[in-house]
């Protein structure tokens, strides 16, 4: 038989065949290929999908195609599709290149017409057959239907409320009959047409609905949401039906080949006995743990944890299994390497590592800085300060706080007014995405750990309980009543424990993750083995990043305590302290009083003694490593007291006919040195032309505390950063000045070589670059003024006026002060560094603004030649992780996206 | 003989080799080959200065050069040097490539000696022999001695003061040698030695006197200033004595060709009866007018005038000669293109031009932005309104107000605090220019329209008044008494008017002169004669350069008069409309009232009558040409009233027991609209997601003006810019919006095409340029921003607080607010052009920044292939003539160094 590429046979496809089979099929003919037991099919390719779309018709060559690997499928299972005394029933399935779970389409039972229903029954029971019939309705209603679909949802509803049942499988068989043909008139009443009677017929239209369900606005979504190209299409799978619901030795299961919560190695999943694959992931029943079928269908049992090792020693990774048992007999019906929570992903990565199945660099190339981060995550800090009210299962962990909301809707705008929510839902649908995205948490009354709450909350990384039982969810009143009795109303604080599945009505406090405190201080032992495990791995694979990383690690610290934390974090030195932080606070009036002149000898030497203690203590607990002190960069005015406030005063006191010469004297000073714009006034190097002295005194304090440091017999290695400098003479007036303090010995005579660098933070610095390589040592760029400038947006005044209705708009992918804009502000670096290369070919290259710490900009720094990022303490190990993994990756993408 | 690039005689050289000889030495080889009666001499190079300067000592070969050719000048003169009967004097001075008029030294009457004096006076008498020694004793000490030179001076004033005389010319014999003896113990004193008795000796210090001078302070600054390289040395010529100072039949002369400050062609100048050329510069004696000397020397002054007229033919511009008259007989000692005032510039460009001496572009490229644009400056409006309290000579023309101040360093120090200040002295030398650098206006109380404050003066186009004849000026006690009993006190305000020679004591109010009144409506007849020969020449040069220009002028304009004017100035469209100009005064309360949406609906519907209104105007005044209408680009709080002034008013409400509910209310929304940073925050296209019915309004206007005009037969050409852009998708969403409006069809049913550009203002704007020509039809370059950004400096600030300050200190050469950084901005400009017309290679490109009327950044815009500038309309015609040098000059300098 001739390979097409439209349709192509389980028999004759593997595993590298996703682009043209999609993920679903190209894992069924791989597990065929492996021997496995699953069921016959074939794959209608991505590419009849991508003509399907074009030109909006199924391809003409198809149809054959499709008549004769249905004939095959009949000779497999010798049976007759949809007709004769064993009728051949089949699934259609959606299964696109990357994994879009519940986004898309998918029919069972296709085949069964009045007359096939009645020897499918003769066969398996009138109950089953029925059950299979109304199911068949049911899906391909849905499919056809769309937005409509809550009709055929509503005759479901009836039909359990008529009987008193809460389920539809509980059903009598003449009930089950009225409810397919209380389905078929809606189907009707709303398209126009009935559930075609030709089985062939049922099948063309499916695939024909599959495919256009790629253009579904929630597929859409998603795409964008996850970054996937809108011009792949889907493959759609034709399988053979086994059934899960023939009675009490049938039943489907979800697994996985180990727990993708915490990556125990343990095989872990739902079962449902006496079901079809969709209940188990709908949550509508309540599943047994995987563990209890063993006691169920001993065989079966022992055959799947067969064959889930087989799978994870095949693939090299957790998988995610899907299986049907038809009176005892197990079926695989799907497979793909599973997703995980970001703690699991450490865990698994680090296991199968150690165990020789995949490398270090794969186990490395596996996680990523968003995983760890989520890690690092805050937890509650006094669980017992709160009683719970209630409980579910810990589907994502982490803790968040929220105000309750009941709908998708509300938790968006919520969301983008800045509050955080938490979304509470009887279940969720596929529907319920952007509000998932919105929420910082999730809490569902239905579901287990593989609902689609679960799987979609785990990979975003939001915090998540599902299968709260007894939790009663009224979204029309907005308003969930606990099994405890408490009611929570929206707009209710919310506490969510997604590691302990616990839910508090109000807010707990919170304190830093037992990976963050493990992490920070090495010597604090583990609360527990699942702690240590993941703290173990996590180390494990930092190694791994660490002896990788070209890109070094630094901190930003105005502290010891800081600097000596962001030393265990594994900071390799400090990248940026801002002598202004050691200004702040009850010492801003040292700095008012150089300004007005009051005793400025005095308070310069105060802020002289201050650094002196602060530098020492940074350069001590740095001891070995580089320490860079920023000059006092921030405007003047920030250190006076407010213009308003002060003119306020002085008006009451003369409208009381008092006069303060001392206040008018300060509203004065204030007024004259109020800048219009700050972040463009007289900042940074400029002061040197105003100032100086108040330059001078960080110098003569880093000089101070090096040379005593060394008395000590510590090895201080101070290091000295220009901020704003947009000219190369501003930069040879300050080396002039800097060197002539470095030029003061110490006790033992020696003066102290301290290299002096620029800050690139302004596009004329980075224009410029070539030139100030001749007077600087190193180059740090401050991304967040540099993105400031060059988009001539400040911070302060964008966030809330204008950029977050850009990004809600669309008008804006990603917010420039978060993730680094490579193609403006990333230009900018890239031709600073490459002439101020060409000036000096081995100056040194940082990078102290925000960006240093986000996982995808420092890829961007590493493609770039930088030397190394200097992040917040907590970041550190992020920012080393992904250092480690750009190395890893080169050029690749930032995310596995084989999964 | 052969020549040496050391030494040159006059006879061997030519104008061409100025490099080699100073422009002095070449003029006066140039003379020599013309036949003129110039004395003989010989040029010790630059390159024998350069040798000199850098090895510290003169070059080996130079003492048998100068010795050799000092033996031909004896043969040629048949006299000995410093010695014999009849003994050869040599002056030596010096002459550098460009003229740095004052500022090195000139030694007269070298080789005498206590014998050789005795041989001159046996010539020509005892006064002329001891008046000819004291002034060498005077020069050759003043060099040596330099700063320290006040002591001769001081030792000459006392002989004179001794003898009740006003001037050292009129001592007797006895009192000439008790002076000169005086000079030498001065000079003993204060160096360790004596007037060398060596003629040669006296010589070669005097060369090596020479070549130092160079390096004075003095020299230093003022090449600083003028952009002289410090290294091209000066040559020294060494030149036959001839006499001034031989008695009534002698003297010695200034001239020019024409007259350098009306540029009317018959010759100007100074004559002074026996004198030597330096009385008649430093205005110690008061001269004659150049037609008085046709009396006193007929034949002379015939020979004068052949030579003078000839010398303008030769040279092809206006000439500056220096002549002394020995005993009825012409000696020509230099010349040079002499210097002009701007309206001479002009005046002689287009005569010569005329008489086709020169082309029409050479006319062109002698004149210059900064020239015309003196020509428009300001002149007094009410002369009648405060009688004139002295009077002196025009030597610059303008108007000018100022504080008076007394010395160079006052008015240096005055200035750097903002202050307008006219200096005032007796009289000024070299010494002085800092000081007239740093004023609006000079007042000396000698010297002539050659004088050394004139010549200055007019170079650096300060208004300037010699010669106030009975001006006492009393430095120490800081005041100058006038003749008519009025005392000016330091601090005084002066008006000055250059024009005139009038001073005012207080200050008088200003007009807009004469030429800006002429070339604003042509219908308008000039006052007088020299103003209307002046209008003439600017109009044809004007003429000359429209027709040479590639670089289209256009004007910024927000009013119809304003539109009419910039047409009637030449402008060739409106390039920047600001349409938040239309908003401002009483009208801002209509922007408030959209802001806080009290009645928003009514609020926009006025503006929008307004802009049809002015937008009507401004069309029709441009009727035919493009009218560029910028969408709302400040922040909008700058239409709220400030927090400031309304948090005082509640305040004080608030403590007098009153609520005012309304001014709460205002006072929160300008909280709210509140920005940090507003240069960097909410403006321009970020408006369309926060307000964008405040941006449909003026897109609606244009439209509407632009239907009502077709319908009244005109032919609008509207175009609009929307400014602030960073990233093409704000582009794209603004050009959806204005389409929309677009589409909306007059009375005739057609559509306006209106192009759509983008202002390129941003850094990132420069660095996306070639996704922004996707989407626009034009760029404007909005250079204040794009310095602002560039240089993360914004105006308001940067000025007061530091930029000054870096301009005073040599930090910063030139503010990048007045004239185009192209080094950093002009890189993103010039980066974005490329960009642009890669992707469309028709692009329109613009500039309407205010560098758009800077003359030296227009030139900038020409090379970088800009198709229009668009400035003020007074600044139109300056713009206009810098576009059509800008193509006459090519990648030439700006202005012309051959001068």
């Amino acid at each position: 038989m001739t390979a097409s590429p439209l349709l192509v046979r389980f028999d004759d496809g593997d595993r590298t065949m996703a682009d043209l089979l999609g993920g679903k099929g190209a894992n069924l003919a791989e597990m065929t290929r492996m021997g496995l037991p699953v069921p016959h099919g074939f794959t209608i390719t991505t590419q009849a999908c991508r003509e399907y779309l074009a030109k909006g018709q199924v391809p003409a060559e198809l149809a054959a195609l499709v008549t004769s690997a249905m004939a095959d499928l009949e000779t497999a299972t010798g049976q007759t599709f949809g007709a004769g005394d064993d009728p051949l029933l089949v699934s259609v399935r959606s299964g696109a290149r990357f994994s879009m779970p519940g986004m898309m389409d998918t029919i069972l039972n296709v085949g069964l017409t009045d007359s096939s229903v009645q020897a499918l029954a003769a066969r398996g029971g009138e109950r089953f057959a029925w059950d299979c019939y109304r199911r068949l309705v049911q899906m391909y209603g849905r499919t056809m239907l769309g937005a409509e679909a809550a009709h055929l949802d509503a005759a479901v509803a009836d039909a359990c409320a008529g009987a008193g049942v809460a389920d539809p499988t509980a059903l009598s068989v003449g009930r089950l009959m009225d409810l397919v043909t209380h389905q078929r008139q809606v189907l009707k009443e709303q398209t126009g047409h009935d559930l075609p009677q030709d089985p062939h017929d049922q099948l063309r239209r499916s695939v024909e609905a599959v495919f256009e369900s790629w253009n579904s606005p929630r597929a859409r979504l998603y795409r964008a949401h996850e970054g996937i190209p809108e011009d792949l299409g889907t493959a759609v799978n034709v399988v053979q039906m086994v059934y899960g619901n023939t009675g009490p030795r049938s039943g489907s299961g979800v697994c996985f080949t180990r727990d993708p919560a915490t990556g125990s190695p343990v095989p872990y999943g739902d079962y449902l006995q006496n079901a079809q694959g969709e209940d188990v992931v709908n949550g509508s029943r309540q599943t047994v743990p995987l563990a209890a079928l063993e006691a169920l269908e001993p065989t079966a049992f022992d055959q799947l944890m067969s064959h889930l090792a087989g799978l994870e020693r095949h693939y090299r990774d957790l998988c995610d299994v899907e299986f049907t048992i038809e009176d005892g007999a197990l079926w695989i019906l799907q497979t793909r390497v599973g997703k995980r929570s970001p703690a699991a992903a450490f865990v698994i990565a680090a296991d199968l590592a150690r165990h020789e199945v995949i490398t270090m660099d794969e186990a490395l190339a596996r996680v990523d800085g968003h995983q760890l981060e989520s890690l690092l995550h805050d937890q509650f800090d006094d669980q017992d300060g709160l009683p719970w009210v209630a409980a579910g299962l810990p589907a994502s962990p982490g803790a968040s706080v929220g105000e309750a909301v009941f709908d998708s809707d509300s938790a968006v705008s919520a969301a983008a007014e800045g509050r955080a929510v938490v979304l509470v839902r009887a279940e969720t649908s596929a529907e319920d995405l952007p509000g998932i995205l919105a929420s910082c948490a999730v809490v569902t009354a239905r579901g287990g750990l593989a609902s689609h709450a679960a799987v979609v909350a785990r990979g975003f990384g939001r915090t998540c309980v599902t299968g709260v039982e007894g939790m009663a969810v009224d979204e029309a009143a907005r308003q969930a009543h606990l099994p405890s009795g408490v009611v929570i109303h929206q707009g209710d604080v919310l506490s969510v424990d997604g590691t302990t599945g616990k839910l508090y009505a109000g807010p707990l406090p919170i304190r830093p993750s037992s990976v963050a405190a493990a992490l920070a201080d090495p010597s604090d032992e583990a609360p527990d083995a699942v702690v240590a495990r993941l703290v173990g791995s996590v180390r494990q694979i930092l190694a791994q990043a660490d002896s990788r990383a070209r890109l070094k690690v630094l901190a930003n610290a105005e502290t010891g305590p800081q600097a000596a934390q962001a030393r265990r974090l594994g900071a390799q030195g400090i990248g940026l302290c801002r002598t202004e932080h050691m200004l702040l606070g009850s010492r801003r009036h040292l700095v008012e009083r150089v300004i007005v002149g009051d005793d400025r000898p005095g308070a310069l030497l105060e802020i002289e003694r201050i650094a002196v203690d602060e530098l020492t203590q940074i350069l001590r607990a740095m001891d070995g490593l580089p320490v860079v002190v920023r000059l006092l960069d921030p405007p003047l005015h920030e250190f006076l007291p407010d213009c308003e406030d002060l003119a306020v005063q002085a008006a009451l006191e003369a409208s009381a006919g008092r006069v303060d010469p001392g206040l008018r004297a300060r509203l004065e000073t204030a007024r004259r040195w109020h800048q219009v714009n700050p972040m463009l006034g007289l900042r940074g190097v400029r002061l040197l032309t105003v100032l100086p002295e108040l330059v001078d005194v960080h110098v003569r304090a880093l000089v101070a505390a090096t040379h005593g440091l060394r008395a000590d017999g510590f090895d201080p290695r101070p290091e000295i950063m220009v901020p704003l400098v947009a000219d190369p003479a501003e930069l040879a007036a300050a080396r002039t000045r800097i060197r002539q303090h470095l030029e003061v010995p110490g006790a033992s005579g020696a003066t102290v070589p301290m290299p002096i660098g620029v800050m690139v933070e302004l596009p004329r610095a980075a224009l410029r670059a070539g030139e100030l390589a001749r007077l600087a040592d190193f180059f740090s760029f401050g991304t967040n003024d540099l993105t400031q400038t060059t988009w001539g947006m400040s911070r302060d005044d964008a966030q809330t006026s204008f950029l977050s209705a850009y990004r809600s708009s669309g008008l804006l992918e990603r917010d420039p002060f978060e993730s680094i804009d490579e193609e403006g502000v990333g230009e900018l670096v890239q031709l600073a560094i490459e002439r101020g290369r060409h000036t000096k070919a081995d100056i040194g290259l940082g990078v102290c603004g925000e960006h240093a710490g986000d996982p995808g900009s420092i890829h961007f720094f590493a493609r770039a030649g930088v030397d190394y990022v200097s992040c917040s303490p907590p970041r550190v190990v992020i920012a080393r992780l992904e250092a480690g993994r750009a190395e890893v990756l080169g050029g690749r993408a930032t995310t596995d996206d084989t999964r």
